[in-house]
């Protein structure tokens, strides 16, 4: 079910980095030292989006990359893309 | 070097879907059945990349990954863009 603005705002409170843009996404951008540890980064997140079977958009622009998240079917934000935004942002803790 | 408009131009005839953009870009779309196709895809990119060090812009839409290419150091495209787009299609061939 999509989330309305105030709901959005709330559950940000708790996150750390991730932007709401343009009313439907959240954004993060996660910066590393080498190239080869965003990649493998990349290759985790694929591997979570696969299992909850929700699909970021993902730019790598060498050693930054940015993890969008919508909920299509709802066109807006669901409780989906936060479980997803704490689920990559527990990995790159566990990659650190 | 940095090539002029002539020269791309004519690089980009043997070339198929790279589009010139921006004066200073090529870019392709490459599309897969699956999710993961295209994550495995942009692994084998990131390992050419990291051994011509040369790093493309990646962005991966779902099933749909995006190569962009330019030569920061040149303000513009190089020998070493065709280079790395060549080497990037043949790998994308290769995995077929």
């Amino acid at each position: 079910m999509k989330l309305n603005e105030d709901q959005i705002k709330e559950k940000l409170v708790s996150f750390d980095g991730w932007a709401f843009e343009n009313s439907k996404w959240i954004v993060k951008k996660y910066r590393f030292r080498e190239f080869m540890q965003g990649i493998q980064f990349v290759n985790t997140v694929a591997r979570i989006a696969e299992e909850q079977d929700h699909h970021p958009m993902i730019s790598i622009d060498f050693k930054l990359v940015t993890l969008k998240l919508t909920s299509w079917h709802a066109s807006g934000l669901t409780e989906l893309d936060f479980t997803a935004a704490a689920s990559y942002d527990q990995a790159h803790r566990d990659s650190m």
